[in-house]
């Protein structure tokens, strides 16, 4: 252990390492000698925060689920018509995935394999379905298209949104300004189509 | 060998096995172990037929560009106002997304650790590029909405439109009927916002 640094992480920190190696190796591909590695420190100084790697997973997938919940308890996404109530939710969606995205993009590669991965995939599917039931109010107020299906749209709108973190870098020429977000609005709410 | 069956694959039905387990596996993780057993048939009858995992590898990428080029080939994708030509080629990049599954997936999966990898990558940043064109010569004319900057919308409409893969299922509910072909051009067009 002479080559380890001294283990001055916080649980956070620790995270933070966790959360890179596994969206590198995937979370299956990962094990505690390379957290260890990654991390400088020995695998028991790792047992020293955390019981093991699904305890990090946990935490990991919490920390993006969290973000994702806590917006539909925000003021906007619960107060006025439905379809305004969308739109905040989509604009925040990709504000949240900008901002948390090694831990999003974690969340999204979630695969089923332990009990972590299938409940963090039943909290993902809950997410989905209470953001598809805005979309229905909203058809139901007649302010979203009639001949646009609400589980077909909604698919199709996260799958726009979860891209994002294919190709997103939060210091490239996308990031900090809020572009993406409105670009994103804009497309879902109004099309790409002007007044040509 | 006596387990194995008699080799009685053509080209395209061994391919055909080869895409499935590179979809299930990965290409890298795939063996030619691997393949001779989903096959039936020994290593050797699969040398017989191909040089090894990778011309299998550039023959399904292969199959998936050419359907995608074929694309702009086409007639309705040639003549006429660009955005109708790119509502015309949204609409066809789904159906050929949708026909031809398989080898369109493991397309947008390739990663680019070998020759094969890195020129499908390449293929597909051109055909990328071609749409952009089309994108900018719509809005050059005044057809696209000039708040949405092209290479944004151009990541995101792709983005869109290839989380299809994630999802769809040739036999399941969405198939066959182009309510998904249409429902994508609605949205990327005209947006979800209706009358109101």
């Amino acid at each position: 252990m002479t080559t380890a640094r001294r283990d001055t992480y916080t649980p956070d920190s620790l995270l933070a390492v966790a959360v890179t190696v596994f969206n590198e190796r995937g979370y299956d591909g990962t094990s505690m000698e390379h957290l260890s590695k990654a991390a400088g420190i020995s695998k028991s100084s790792i047992y020293h925060h955390v019981s093991g790697k699904e305890e990090l997973l946990r935490r990991a997938v919490s920390r993006a689920l969290d973000e994702l919940f806590g917006i539909l308890d925000e003021d906007h996404a619960r107060g006025g018509r439905a379809v305004e109530r969308l739109e905040y939710v989509t604009r925040r969606m990709v504000e949240v995935l900008t901002a948390e995205l090694p831990y999003v993009t974690l969340l999204l590669r979630v695969r089923g394999n332990t009990a972590t991965e299938r409940w963090a995939l039943e909290r993902r599917r809950e997410f989905d379905h209470q953001v598809a039931r805005l979309l229905r109010e909203a058809a139901a107020d007649g302010e979203v298209r009639a001949d646009v299906e609400v589980r077909l749209a909604t698919r199709l709108v996260f799958g726009m949104i979860n891209s994002i973190v294919e190709w997103y870098r939060p210091d490239g020429r996308d990031a900090g300004d809020g572009r993406l977000a409105d670009t994103v609005v804009r497309l879902v709410f109004a099309g790409l189509r002007g007044e040509g």
